[in-house]
């Protein structure tokens, strides 16, 4: 899997901050692969609620296993797959591994709260996983893995569930022990300092990721002098189609009538984002082919 | 089913236009829904192009169905299902059929246009059903459904193919006597002369819908003046959703940052709307009622 | 649903054992009502088994609820699905129950493991949920069902996992209270006495069912005399499958030839049970009856 | 892949002949494996019919491809993939390639019926594709696969459909230079005699497939001596199961009681089948695993 090894070694190079943008689709895959960023997150948020359920392991891992397999078969750029809790424990992380990776999916993300989880940004229901269970968990997706270039990328709730700061460098430590590639240390502070003091104080080992939805106005040379490897926007993206949906509708049903509906993507370009042009141009090249090769054997 | 009878009822009422939005996931139906419009289209153009395929019977059954029902599940409007030519011959439409009506979907739509098609809009490659294949399908679709309030709608290609209005109008007969419920005209044309040159020729029969993509300056009042009963808006929500994504992920390359990004929905409207604050509340009422059972017991 | 009706009625009826057999594709479903048992389990033990995976809630609800809806369409009689433990907690269980009715289930049955559960057959492992998050359990299927006639069976694990006899009469009180509708008594003993011992201290309450899997001895009339309502065979048929294909393959393995096994279904069987002939019949009426239609209109 | 390269090897070998098994879940891939035989067929006849549908296209792509993937997750053999018609056009054939290859799937077989197409032990509705469209189809996935040990077989159908030797000689000469990998002779006659015809007449081009499902007589060392490369046993398993939970069910519902069902696997070696004791011991090292690196760090 090249996009694999793509993303390690950009991970690895360390000369700017990894940007991984959420998707819950395909054609939205394709968006952040067109606007050049470096990898797509296929988040359980954005997938929760683009097929209306709660982000609350209400969808199974089928679910998400699909749409991360469709984001996967729509970009050359790596998929990151937020697999919240992992799904269970470890049998189901094992099986969890396996399919992602047979899927094609660049690396998964497990975090630290106990099955089934609620979404970190949701007062109270924050119950933490022990240490423990969690190593467990590591162990087992590393175990379950045959690509090296596979990444297994631990997230820490530690601040979202008032654990402290001290405790999230602990959880760290461990799970860094246990095998983890990654540390996602997650907070819900409205401005970076937090995540940049978890940074200050880690520096030396796992690489660092973060996800900047309570915290919009960090920015990347904040984020790369504060040694955060990688940057997640983990909602925009949805969050942008569903505004624009709303106002789509809300328009049409004040004016009856398509005319003022003026910020649409052209038919057009949904056509060459969904394949339809590469597909009649393969099957021209096909017909072709198989004509001269009929008129060889006849 | 409740949605079904009232998808028949608007259809039959006929003091005004059914209104109908097409939507590629739960969450857009769900907006299609809070903006008051009548029923949702699952439309293989905007479920195809999410999914990273193009609109040509690339997408199967079983995936166009995942999606009809995810939208059926988290709306209480009628959805209508756009069936493409009915996933093969006969014996295929008795299965769509038989799964789309067990999955709640209030009506199917199959055009006449040979497996497996290719989107209206695209030059040549329309190749027509004969009027003989179309019609078993059309009496399988009727043989196969359980419950009379749900509907068949017949699509007729012939404008869009080149067959002309005498053409059109045939099959609309044929159709008709065969036990369609509906007819759906579809043109490619920049104005909605042509269909309404279909209606006035037609008016006395089965009521009929249309899909003004290519002639968006069309009203309600002048639909209604022409007999058409509904109104489906096919693909318009995909495309501000692809506009906005697209937009954001510029915005976001440029700057480095997610200040700029202005057009977003809050992250409370997007618990609101995949059912957050739903499950939060009924998780509550579920405990104390619980509870008091255990406590009536012991 | 036809078929939930008639499963109520037949528990209700009391003139008799209701007999369960329990299935993992929709063919042996077939088989089952061929033979005239009352209805099908579809059971997490040989779904998980056939799928390759141990019955440990490897498998996703998505893929028990697939198997379980094949057997739905394949079959008149009803299906009860064995849901473990009900794949995590309350929410997940509204959403369960919510799926597997519109999926056409006719029960479903949950049981008072903790998520992720094991087989009751394997040594350890055997956690039971406290009384209070079971009785939020079946307090939410009751909430999230909309026939009447679906029922949810509450099955208690306490000789399994060596609370005992007490506890087990203990945790079915509490489970009426919160609203079961039958309540299943699990037991690994050799004799049926364990759950006759339940049944006799239990019998004016809610109707009991039992799985003879580890007393096979026992018969349907010492089940009747000892109030016992009904019975389900959960995996023989999948383990006489799976000795059938076994020798069929050491058969052809030794022999280099299909000629020596003898024991096969025939072709005409199996297009008989997949509905080949009915198809075919189908097909010929839909033909006739489209082209009268055809003559009719010109 | 190493499985495909094993195929291959195997089938170039030619020092005897390639022994296949088709089957219908994991657990029957396992028994074929379990027999030392060479590869599985996952094979339409028994998917189809295990989920209660017609062989005649009327499961989806996406069925058949999930229940092929079952198969590769749980045997280490390959599995050869009968893809019937390729489910629709070139378009089709490139989707169904690409996605079988992504599964694990080791090759794929595509026969010259249109789609959708009958079981060829159904007397009429046998008609044959053009040899250019399904020269178009080897040329397409040709072009889809990415990996060069996945093989296009092409199965021939001139036999069944009555069009004579010496078509199904062109066609094969056709498909061979289209790019096909392999033959797949297909015959309903009771001899191996008309397959034989076939082989001797071809016998220095590419290797060819035969499935003697109407002369099971047929032995391995007539079809080696007869330049036959692979024999596929396709539906004798599912046949073998039938009539093993038939035959119990039959048995049970005389009796009552399960005392007499002898023909049973036991309970354990469904749980060595299903992975359950491998599942355990993995559990077990990754405790200990992770409670050392846990200790470590502390």
């Amino acid at each position: 899997m090249e996009a694999r090894k793509i993303l390690r070694q950009e991970i690895e190079a360390a000369d700017g901050v990894v940007q991984v943008v959420g998707a819950h689709n395909a054609i939205g895959a394709r968006l952040v692969e067109r606007n050049n960023f470096d990898a797509v997150w296929a988040g359980g948020f954005e997938i929760s609620a683009a097929q209306g359920k709660p982000d609350a392991n209400i969808l199974t891992m089928t679910e998400f296993l699909d749409a991360a397999r469709q984001m996967v078969e729509s970009t050359a750029l790596p998929v990151i797959a937020d697999c919240d809790t992992g799904f269970g424990h470890t049998n189901n992380v094992i099986r969890m591994v396996t399919d992602y990776e047979r899927a094609g999916v660049a690396a998964v993300c497990i975090e630290d709260k106990v099955f089934p989880k609620t979404n970190s940004f949701i007062e109270g229901r924050q119950t933490l996983e022990s240490v423990e269970n969690f190593c467990e968990k590591i162990v087992a997706a590393q175990y379950a893995k045959e690509d090296p270039d596979f990444l297994v990328i631990a997230r820490i709730e530690s601040l979202i569930a008032g654990e402290g700061m001290k405790r999230a460098l602990e959880r760290a430590h461990y799970y860094e022990e246990a095998g983890a590639d990654m540390i996602l240390i997650h907070s819900k502070k409205e401005t970076a300092d937090e995540v940049f003091q978890f940074s200050s104080k880690w520096k030396k080992h796992l690489p660092v990721a973060v996800v900047p939805t309570t915290y919009p106005d960090v920015t990347l040379q904040q984020l790369k002098d504060n040694n955060i490897t990688m940057v997640i926007y983990a909602n925009q993206i949805l969050r942008a189609a569903v505004k624009a949906m709303d106002n789509a509708l809300s328009s049409l049903a004040a004016s009856g009538s398509l005319t003022n509906l003026s910020q649409l993507a052209s038919m057009d370009d949904i056509f060459e984002l969904q394949g339809m042009n590469k597909m009649l141009a393969t099957e021209e090249w096909i017909k072709r082919t198989s004509a001269s090769s009929v008129v060889r054997k006849s």
